[in-house]
């Protein structure tokens, strides 16, 4: 019984038939098949604006892309200290953009604090050209720390990329499980709350190995073809990654598969809401817990997977994805709650 | 009737079905999946060797990454001048190497003048400082024009590598085909001809995005998983990748598939032999040749697909692949016995 | 009456002097003159060690080359969040090292917390390959708060260097001034407490654009030659950057400034001990205050030039150099006295 | 008697003395100093036009900032096979431009052959995003073979610079000699030539360490003082660099030299003219000449210094500079005449 990560589950059968679908006959290579083009069609559809779409095959890529579209080397990024992007790409955002520099805000529950962006900004450009340029603040929707930034706390955001005319980027490698919370629309949740370029994650959500890059914003997809090859991103078959991606947003697949996920960690929360001390409010598809460590080695000798959370010794994480089985959770509720008893 | 490219070409029916079946259930993500671990294991086999392995799913990663592995900034990567790394890449090596300079090399039929790296080599040294410092000699093999490297001429770039302490770079995209034509093992036309790094093609041979940085020399595998990882390369369901290139050399059917798409070359050359010009000898599953511009008309209003070679009106390129069926090549030779009768 | 910045202050008479005598006839160029060669002599029997000893002009070219040297692209270097490379060198380490990550962590008076130090050190690596690898320590002597590790810290820090590997690299653009305070040789104070590259300064101390590169360790001089030229930092006239070297350390002339500078600093904080507050201790020739803002405006229409502090409406920097007189810190501890009085 | 390179050559006097003065009290730091401003406005006059100007120590800093400025990473930089840029600069331009594509072209004496620079372009560009995307042109005025392009050549490249939309560069490593060849003003061998930036030499002609980055063209000079900060080129004292720059140009001191250096080089092939073979036409300061190896060998022996051109055995450079004494270049003359008869 995996908690452990999105990344282990197995591929929605709907998108692994679609893929099987795709392999009919020979079909334009390196991006230029049919998948794709119907991609950014239904790309344009889904978030009702214009928009440029790359398909990716990984979120790591997506977000390099990102950052080497809208910060220059001599620019400065502005993210959350856990930030996947800093805590977790082994620099990628740094190789990609040929050296600008991080900086790690603090902020609660993975969110970036509005009061510290605000201070950064507001002191930086006194040293000149000593200094790193900021250009874009880039934030995780779901947050590292499963919660999900509000409307109102995007709107705050835009507000700031606004008046110092930053670019602003979103992570959404958990795009979908984002959206089911705030229950919006896609263009409500990303380029109306000012977002200019958008990580838009499927892997974790069922698909194989299917990420795109959505700018939303003209002014950042300059050459982002060039940047996708000489990176050694553009797949030969690219056909399919695409077809998976065209599979995922039809019917609202993408939705039920994020529905589906956060419905199991709904569930566990709320049965388990007086036994465990949760890290994080849980608005998504991961539930960070304080549990005691012996009844962290029970579930473990019980067969459930999960990770202990580095720097901690009795915080885990588990995390719902679109292949939970109820009766999985409901295993899990089940034996944390006879420990509690 | 396509004989465009082998990227275009379809997945071979058995890679598609181990796919399939790799779909089952939780496997650890990251590379750390069994099928990554397997392939590993039938690589060291198939070229009775110790070598590591790492997956990825495009030939300008491996080749990059290799570059990135085997040549510092300040070093100079040695190559045919129509190498796909110089020519096709978009500036990749030099973006994973921060900036090492490509040396592009002269050479008949895709091949590196012996002479010319030679005296290149010579030559080099005496400015010091001021030169970027010779690492990496990067050979094709097949060639970019579809030509084979013999044994004999893998021996005296070996020779030259030596004497000057260099680093040697097999871009195998076409591997399998070149080994066909080689008739030797994989042992002997890499490692025991010098070959430090090779980057292992599957994809234009029947895999869906399939390919490996095999390293054989320990000198030039540090940090290999970093270096995939900050470029974006770490796929996190990994195990669908592997599962490929454990399929691709299970029962010998990577040569298998390269036999046929040289079969075919071989067979359309042989009969067209007095009536087609050849730029290149056909060594493998391209031929490059000089057709009159009214039969390339009559033969694309008749559905033959392939490239007309940039800069040329009256030279094409024919690639037959895995998946060129015999009675097609037929359908093609008939169409230019015709219309040269 | 400045006490902006050293960088501000005219360069020494004697190393003037030494210039113009460097400008007899003919001379080899791009470093192979003889002022270099006997800086690298003068450098080895001063640390008492073998040492490699790059002549170069800038203080962020010294500290960048030896991140360069230290920090592969996947590599972390672990700072104080003030360290110069951290906030004023426009992302220049990142630059150089071909986007390692800098990891800024806090610390009083601008000296790296041990603790923080430790507790980073100790949580990485559990991600793997997901991580940047820590590679570097780059610590500033004197520190950006004008204050002075203790042998003792440095021991610490050293401990903390062994155990993990890495790298340590002093940041000693006011290195003179931190000797001085030591009153320790320049052996205990770098090789013999760890250090592996040292960015030795002099320009701020009293030459005109001179600052050197000292390498300790074998393992961290490759190429350094290449890395300086691809750089564009291997001056033609290289004998006129050396000469100024050769002067600054000859008769302890470095020694004699510094002194004179720290002198200056002591006597204005003593003297208004009991007016000013201080920010940090005063340990070299800088003095950070908080001061009433009548008096600030008070002291600037009296001609003293100072840094309002960024950030800050009432705390300034005062820098004494080998420059400033007597006469005119006196003149300041009056204005300071008088008005607080 | 040196005729090895005009970097060996001591400062000009004239230039020493502006340094001298230059050394009074205190002085703005990082480039906002009085001497840069002026030297500003002197470029403006000399050159009758708008231009952005950035004092630096190295032409290898100037080139490879310019590169920065107009050539993406994506980018392809289209040069003549032995510009310095290409040969002689360690990979400095793929640094500075994290990674751009340099095409070395063919061309006799050091020009780049106008038909090899149309072919490539006209090229180029068929095979998409694959190819990196042409420029920036960089040509040497006068060339590293000593001679100059006239400004009939030059017009001929400035079409195709417009037909393609590519920037302009030119490596004025020694402007000054080749505009005293063309005997035309600054504006019309730069900016009316169709240079976009120009890598303004001093060094070679006189100066210490002394050169600009002259930039024409607004499109490309953005952001340029970050990218010389993060370059580590800031110098913090650099009314030394920029008074250096200001007497240069002053009462035409620079051409004065460049005349002298020129005069010198004409007399030594005027006079030897049917006793040596000249390898490229003697244009400005430098002759190449192939001569007896038994006449070689006993200039030396003369205390005749050059350089043996790399790749030959009886090929010599003489580089004759504002320092060479006409007695030491009649000299020459006459030991070549003696051994020849």
């Amino acid at each position: 019984m995996n908690f452990r990560s999105d990344n282990e589950a197995p591929v929605n059968q709907h998108i692994l038939e679609a893929i099987i679908q795709a392999n009919q006959g020979f079909e334009e290579s390196y991006g230029y098949d049919r998948y794709s083009e119907q991609f950014t069609q239904q790309c344009q559809q889904l978030f009702q604006a214009w928009c440029e779409v790359l398909p990716l095959t990984t979120g790591t890529a997506a977000n390099s892309i990102a950052m080497a579209l809208s910060c220059p080397p001599y620019g400065a990024i502005l993210c959350h200290e856990d930030a996947h992007l800093n805590r977790d790409e082994c620099g990628a955002p740094e190789f990609y953009t040929a050296g600008a520099k991080i900086v790690p805000l603090p902020g609660e529950h993975g969110k970036i604090d509005i009061k510290a962006l605000q201070t950064f900004l507001a002191n930086s450009g006194v040293h000149g050209e000593h200094e790193s340029m900021p250009a874009t603040i880039s934030l995780t929707q779901c947050t590292e720390s499963g919660t999900v930034y509000s409307l109102e706390e995007l709107k705050a955001i835009k507000a700031i990329k606004e008046q110092y005319g930053l670019a602003l980027h979103m992570d959404g490698a958990r795009f979908a499980n984002a959206l089911c919370t705030l229950q919006c629309s896609p263009a409500e949740a990303t380029w109306q709350a000012g977002i200019d370029l958008l990580s838009f994650g499927a892997t974790k959500n069922g698909a194989m190995m299917a990420e795109a890059l959505i700018v939303f914003n003209t002014k950042f997809n300059k050459q982002i073809k060039r940047l996708r090859k000489r990176a050694g991103h553009l797949i030969s078959k690219m056909r399919y990654v695409s077809a998976q991606l065209v599979r995922y947003v039809e019917n609202d697949l993408w939705l039920e598969l994020a529905h589906h996920a956060n419905s199991q960690a709904i569930l566990f929360s709320k049965q388990t809401a007086e036994l465990v001390e949760l890290l994080h409010p849980v608005e998504a598809n991961e539930v960070f817990c304080r549990l005691p460590i012996e009844l962290i080695e029970s579930l473990q000798k019980q067969g459930f997977e999960f990770h202990i959370w580095p720097g901690y010794k009795d915080v885990i994480r588990l995390v719902f994805s679109h292949a939970t089985q109820q009766s999985d959770t409901e295993k899990l509720i089940k034996a944390v709650s006879q420990h509690q008893a």
